[in-house]
């Protein structure tokens, strides 16, 4: 959650992942999409500090593994290239060569070095990347008029209704800093990442250890505290580029105004993964789950996501039925150490559940809440101090008819 | 899995939860539901050995913990009685009670001694039992026209569509031995148990001990492999009556016919289970999975699990899209160790992925099988000997359409 320093990250009226000095980004239709943009980039002037977290799948993508080994080597990025349509998942020997093509051929036509060009793919799994479109798309990357953060961030899409882009500025040393985003994300959405890919941006100079461990911590209370529905994909990908064009003196974790830093990265972070919960597939309503009072961060996280994941919570917010007796069921199958007779429940600031006893509360009341785009389900363990907050969306008759004819 | 002995069991065209000697049930209108009979019982003449499994939710519901502790006492259970409509659950002091009355009424009604009843709930969570009308239920097991499965059989309905029996006869030491079982269950269903509730009777004499390890086993290999919306309730219950009227030498593990026993027991236990996914709320199709080539029974269990959680192969094959790199995908994201270049995916009889790459297939074949009112998904992950099924049901609008006004 993002604290009481707000006050100094000014979130940027209309940011994106090239809001930070010395960004570019564009992206162009090559055709493996039936209309929509397919091909994107992000270029850095320089090559940029980077990090990267991975999907856990053990079917991991082609694309992942090439990106992967490349940051390995000299932990630095300067281009990032990513097509939707195909994910070049399951594809074997021939998916790990084509995306170490489709990286070697985005190098040379930037002139970069070929291992700091980031690969990425998200789209159907089991088809080979069309390797002559991707021609066509990095083709593209000479042309000015594709050039623009909106072409990069629709190009990324699949289900997506919305591109999600976002980026705020602090001051640090003297020097304003800013952070930027991009991200897709609609099914196949889960914590531990799913089809989601995130893509964050800073002018900021950052030490690459430091930049790695932010990311795993900042990624921990965002992109995996979203659900859509359970799935968790073979693609998802969260890369951040630190370019340093703002000269600031190099950030790492003993710099005092490093948690300033980390506030703005998680206020980015979560920022898009709120963006992207809240265009779940099918979705009408962004659902935010608070548990408070845990015994432990695993106790926390892990209640916030039974209940988050529900199928049946989802649907009773779809129906805004205050029906609080699934997520009270939820909480008790997270498999966590819970004492029934403590915990407390509350629709917003409906309180309708205390002390493992249901509360008499006015259903019509409760069920206008529910009607709210954002609803917020409070859960008190009162059994310590830790919390999470977790992120998801309702369950709908849109959500079926998008994935029972997803591909036909 | 049901093995090759299965000649040697027959299954009963007609079979009940009354088809073993010496039980009878019945069911009434008492007055919790609004016209649907919602008050049932199970009554053996003579005592009978019984063993219970319940739900892990930690908000485990007050019935629950009366049958357990009755149960525990002298291993007896001579009456069931059930009601739909209120679950009693997360009611408190209140509610435990309410079970112990409904306990108490019963046992005075029967004539039985009142540790030897068994109490079980299902419907809204968060209600207090209405005692006036678990009274007058109560009151109608003095009545022989309230007496018959099919009554029994409906009144412990909520959602579901059709009623759910079975019954199969072995000959063991020369003695027939009938079991038989009447289940509910359509949402809240999950691995763990979920608003499933299941009584299994049979006129077999067995030995306590091995009785509560076979149903603890059967159960892991049945009800334990059924989801439909991966929601674990709070009052999921299967019981066994074994009241011995057959007079057979007291059936245990030692015994050279027990597997025989375990094999009828498994028998209809798996067939309740399936009939519960098939009726899945809003569901058209029954799908199968079975796992193949595990390294550890856990693997075989989890990936299998994983499968047949998942929305997207639940919408999938709802939408009949041969769409198998969903599937793939939660075999990934298992948490199993998985060699991704070993796995095979058949759809039926048509294979789709071998050695983790996709297969040229027919779609318009994968199209028509997964039309079918019944789907086998087999994966072989080709890492060992293990094996495991699981069953579970499409994805439907009319899922949402039921959860999103389950109770307005």
């Amino acid at each position: 959650m993002v604290a009481t320093t707000e006050k100094s990250i000014h979130v940027l009226k209309e940011g994106h992942v090239t809001s930070p000095n010395g960004f570019s980004a564009g992206g162009v239709h090559c055709g493996i999409r039936r209309s929509k943009l397919d091909f994107g980039w992000i270029h850095s002037n320089t090559p940029a500090t980077a990090a990267g977290v991975y999907t856990l799948n053990a079917f991991q993508a082609a694309p992942l593994k090439v990106t992967k080994e490349s940051i390995e080597k000299e932990k630095l990025i300067q281009t990032v290239v990513v097509n939707s349509g195909v994910a070049n998942a399951v594809t074997g020997k021939q998916g790990y060569a084509d995306a170490l093509e489709m990286q070697k051929l985005a190098a040379e036509k930037m002139g970069v070095d070929v291992d700091h060009v980031a690969v990425s793919s998200t789209g159907l799994i089991g088809v080979p990347l069309p390797m002559e479109k991707i021609h066509t798309g990095i083709q593209s990357m000479e042309n000015p008029d594709c050039y623009s953060a909106e072409n990069f961030e629709k190009a990324i899409l699949t289900t997506d209704t919305v591109t999600k882009h976002m980026a705020v500025q602090v001051e640090i040393d003297g020097k304003t800093i800013t952070v930027g985003g991009a991200a897709k994300g609609s099914g196949m959405i889960q914590p531990n990442m799913a089809t989601m890919l995130s893509f964050i941006t800073t002018d900021a100079a950052v030490e690459h250890d430091s930049l790695q461990q932010a990311l795993k911590d900042v990624t921990n209370k965002s992109f995996n505290m979203i659900t859509v529905d359970g799935d968790c994909s073979t693609n998802d990908t969260v890369l951040v580029l630190a370019n340093g064009q703002q000269n600031n003196e190099i950030l790492n974790k003993s710099h005092p105004q490093w948690p300033l830093f980390l506030e703005a990265f998680q206020l980015v972070s979560e920022g898009l993964a709120k963006l992207i919960a809240r265009d779940g597939e099918g979705a009408t309503k962004l659902i935010e789950v608070n548990v408070k009072g845990a015994s432990t961060e695993v106790a926390a996280r892990q209640v916030a996501k039974a209940v988050i994941s529900s199928n049946l919570v989802k649907t009773a917010v779809y129906g805004a039925d205050p029906n609080w007796g699934r997520i009270v069921c939820a909480v008790g199958y997270s498999e966590q150490p819970i004492d029934p007779d403590k915990v407390s429940v509350s629709l917003g600031d409906i309180d309708v559940v205390e002390d493992g006893l249901p509360l008499d509360f006015d259903e019509i009341e409760g069920k206008q809440y529910l009607e709210n785009e954002t609803v917020q389900l409070v859960i008190n363990l009162k059994d310590g101090p830790y919390e999470a907050t977790a992120w998801g969306c309702d369950l709908t008759y849109d959500y079926v008819k998008i994935n029972a004819s997803y591909r036909t």
